[in-house]
């Protein structure tokens, strides 16, 4: 099947314990692609600046990634500068950020990519999820990820875009932040009661939380010995679990913690290289067999 | 087989978000013994004043806990006097302690509670610990446990201790503290070098991580919605990773991987009540029940 992902296409420049890195292709949309293209054909609705290198896009072809929605437009690339001390690997300081193209963006959407029945909203504006999502004639499966800035200043689209889908993906702070319930397991029935069907928390180095009304359950992350860059983690993250769901077609318990396994496969190679070092160049083999030793790490 | 604990046994008076409670049965040795007896004879070696309650002694001679090596000495019980903020229950404010009967205590043993296999030092002084472990005749299986009180104040002693037991068991923040890693893959293969051949990592509400050479693996806790009172969780832990390991008596990955299940289990009840509420009238029956929920909680 086929998913499409709203979100941001930027240039990253990041410093982390293990070195600095510049003008490194990034943002949600782009990660999350890298991820989902491992499972499933995705198509990447976002936009970019008349500065953006030429080479990021055939790059991104290059893996499969649909451009047919990617809008060039008069102005700048979204660039993002942050930084991860080594006492907190898991938290990005923000160190600039220039919007650019960003301001004022409205999605596009070619009439193919409309009909697209799978849709992930990774993060962006909320406002610009909301419009992106009226767009589509017939979603199936819609994901919504989002991040503090938007629960902080525009917690009323957020809200309510969480009762218009039917997967909702927070790491947990931000489930803390949305909810004020500082237990996970209250804070994702908290935010089942907000709308979205199914919630996935992500606890970085300490795994996923799945909740809905009939199960939950939890994995714990792969074991990395050396995190070198955590940016994007939680895109690829959300690509592995979208790029299950969509490739299965089927969405029951079975399906999700499979997808939920494969998610945390993938988004352990992305912190083991900066931006998509590890994940550019991955195969479907490699996530298997990973997914494989994760299997047996997690066994009772 | 037979367990031999040596640790504190306490009145608490606790404080959390659910309410207060004074004069608790508490302290390391006595949580620990709460647990592992559901698994195996244990006997516990500590000391209490003259001022300790008789029904407390009845209390855990009732549940099948041997109290031939714990000690009455002229002075007062050791008192721990805490707090636990609703933003953070997982880390324990210390109010006030009275160590009272602790100070100088010289642990004694009956002649056979020198000859048990197994042994668990929980958490208490680490001179203290040494001289026990000397008394053993042929110890098996040596279990340690800290606490930051010791990595701060008497490190030496206890990287002597660790180059002595075969189980660590520490908090995700102590790991931390001795190994200056902040990475707890990095961190529990520190551990390992300073000696114990199996490292256990307790994470709180995000589980547990096991480090060994041969195999690594972790799991979820059980998810509790509700903590009111997490004192004791480590400990309660500890003993039914012990206590299992002491029951099969075997050492191997699958009786491992069974134990910490168990521990984990056994832990969950007692974050639920305060104090011993939760875990003293524990049967195995609903500790195997809960185990099977774990099981499932987890499963892939």
């Amino acid at each position: 099947m086929s998913l499409a992902v709203l979100g941001t296409v930027a240039l990253d420049h990041v410093k982390t314990p293990s070195g600095v890195k510049k003008d490194m292709l990034g943002g949600s949309a782009a990660h999350f692609a890298m991820s989902a293209r491992l499972f499933t054909d995705v198509h990447l609705v976002a936009v970019v600046g008349r500065d953006f290198p030429d080479k990021h896009l055939q790059f991104l072809r290059r893996k499969g990634v649909n451009l047919a929605s990617l809008k060039t437009s008069r102005g700048k690339t979204f660039r993002w500068r942050g930084e991860y001390k080594k006492d907190n690997l898991n938290a990005a300081l923000t160190l600039a950020t220039q919007l650019g193209v960003l301001e004022g963006y409205v999605p596009e959407l070619t009439e193919q990519h409309a009909r697209l029945p799978h849709v992930f909203l990774a993060n962006i504006d909320p406002d610009v999820q909301i419009r992106l999502l009226k767009m589509m004639k017939a979603p199936e499966l819609i994901g919504l990820d989002s991040m503090n800035l938007w629960i902080q200043h525009k917690s009323k689209s957020l809200r309510q875009l969480m009762k218009l889908v039917h997967v909702f993906v927070a790491n947990d702070g931000e489930a803390r932040a949305l909810t004020g319930e500082n237990n996970l397991i209250a804070a994702a029935k908290r935010l089942r009661q907000m709308g979205p069907r199914m919630v996935v928390i992500k606890k970085g180095e300490h795994g996923v939380l799945f909740y809905s009304d009939k199960f939950m359950f939890s994995f714990p992350a792969y074991p990395v010995e050396k995190v070198v860059d955590p940016t994007g983690a939680g895109d690829t993250f959300a690509g592995g679990l979208m790029g299950y769901l969509s490739k299965v077609r089927k969405v029951d318990e079975k399906s999700l913690r499979r997808a939920l396994l494969y998610a945390t496969a993938v988004a352990s190679f992305n912190v083991q290289g900066f931006g998509m070092a590890k994940t550019a160049p991955l195969t479907m083999r490699e996530v298997e067999e990973r997914t494989k030793t994760l299997v047996k790490f997690m066994a009772v």
